[in-house]
């Protein structure tokens, strides 16, 4: 038997689930559910059913897991323990400081309802946050790095968007590549804000805008840029869509650390993430979570979980005497 | 309280524990055991009792977790079935097609007697497997590829060592740049053995030995040589103590893989360990999971367990709210 996969909002992160699922020959997409108008959502994969947010309740008995694709800033709060109480969810709520009180809330809907709630599943937080916690128990005398990029920041590029005089940006966070060698040969640095990273941006400015103005207001703009060194190109609009209509993504989280009575042994671990499309990707990390949640809600469990709380066998549909025999 | 550390067997993986376990505060060894004459062995860091290995048994009430570290060949597949009945377990039994039948007599012997048991526990199998696993979850359109080193292979380091008019050599194992290269592409390219790693082999030979039937022994070994381009370099036992007695090791486990309803997006994971020490960088592995077998035990779960099966929260020390605060 499938797991029944629901997914909630069709925006790109619920088209990744979509293409996802459609490659997981032990899932089916039973519906997706929208607070737009039903009818004016084409299902690019066929015939799915749509319906709207507000009737999910009603079709809770044909869905083993919901994945809830809703933004962390004000979607996710709400959604994700609302629909925990009618079904098995799952999220990417990815503003780190407030998963605690996130956590808080979908783990007293899930356990009230008997059902099991993943957050803040994804690459960061999710496999980076994995790869930083692992890493940090192997070599607890070491020191953790996370870069991000190449890869786009929608933040950053609604920032620049907003900018008067800009019709259209997008900005890439990419990797110093020297503190990144720094990093992995073992020396420790402490990195600034700065050092860790520079930002690129494509910016389509309005016919007659002043080009000066408004690339000392991206390059001063604090929290956003300010802290770092960042390039600004004014390109056309042609070339933004030709060139940059991509999302990739990608990262490293490293770590080193020491071992030996005399701490005399230097070991690196790094992971490294290269990718084409993030949504899609963070949706394939989602569908296979999706999997342990199903999983684990068949054996009983109940509650909010995270990536720490997951057997890994538990995101894989072959079973442990088929893992062990052909992957450990 | 402290978890109760073992150690069965004082080699390089048994010294390696020990200086792990003293980088983590929450263990403490509270005895090696040994096959040797207990009154022979000194540790390293003092003041630890040592006991016959025979007389284990006698003490199974002061440890928590015993780390096995016997060799895969003849010692493991012995030892760990046979001390799981009085303690609870981990080792790093490494010859992976003889993991299901090791795991069948293990997990037998662990759920008679009630103790947890974890086998294959260090970088391959181990975190390599782990990775492996994962990626395959979460890009099931993708291909796998593993390459090790540059490192010691101790395996070959001995085939060189039978060889009549040696007297002393290392080998290492490295993947070739062009072929890792060719895999971060995305290209997923079929490789040849000899296409993934050279063989470079650093020899002492007699005095008056042929040299250059050595080396054409050691090129056209089957199995261990001649599927590879070897070099091979004559230098002095000086040397070879000097420039190469470090057991260094490392390697890659990289995916790459399609997504979108078009496999129109390619995606890379890559996994990378750098080792100065093979044998303290394994020990700190065992370690973090011996705390895991510790936490399962109280649980009161039993039988046996691989890196597939533990929830990663059980490898720290801190909580799952400090987990959720500090590293999601």
């Amino acid at each position: 038997m499938s797991i029944r996969i629901g997914i909630l909002g069709y925006g790109n992160l619920g088209k990744g689930i979509e293409a996802a699922v459609l490659q997981n020959p032990d899932m089916e997409l039973k519906a997706i559910f929208t607070r737009r108008d039903p009818a004016s959502l084409k299902p690019a994969s066929g015939n799915v059913p749509v319906y709207a947010a507000d009737s999910a309740a009603d079709h809770k008995d044909e869905i083993d897991v919901l994945i809830i694709c809703g933004g962390s800033a004000t979607d996710l709060p709400k959604q994700t323990p609302l629909y925990a109480k009618d079904f098995n969810v799952i999220d990417s709520f990815d503003t780190h400081a407030k998963i605690p009180e996130h956590f808080a809330a979908v783990d007293s809907a899930a356990s009230e309802n008997g059902h099991v709630a993943m957050i803040s599943v994804g690459w960061d937080p999710g496999l980076f946050s994995l790869n930083r916690m692992m890493a940090g128990a192997i070599l607890p005398d070491g020191k953790d790095y996370t870069f991000w990029g190449k890869g786009v920041s929608q933040g950053h590029s609604d920032a620049i968007r907003r900018i008067e005089g800009v019709k259209n940006g997008k900005q890439y966070t990419i990797p110093v590549p020297e503190a990144l060698e720094a990093v992995r040969s073992g020396k420790n640095p402490e990195l600034t804000t700065r050092q860790k990273h520079t930002r690129e941006c494509f910016v389509v400015a309005e016919e007659g805008a002043d080009l000066a103005k408004i690339e000392s207001e991206i390059k001063n703009m604090p929290n956003y840029f300010a802290d770092y060194d960042t390039t600004v190109h004014f390109i056309s609009e042609e070339e933004l869509q030709r060139d940059h209509s991509g999302i990739p993504h990608g990262g490293f989280v490293i770590r080193s650390g020491k071992t030996g009575l005399n701490k005399e042994n230097q070991h690196i671990i790094e992971y490294s993430l290269k990718l084409d499309s993030n949504p899609e990707f963070t949706a394939s990390v989602l569908a296979a979570y999706a999997r342990a949640v199903y999983k684990m809600a068949k054996e009983g469990q109940k509650g909010c979980k995270t990536v720490f709380d997951v057997a890994p066998a538990y995101l894989s549909p072959l079973s442990g005497e088929q893992l062990r025999a052909s992957l450990l």
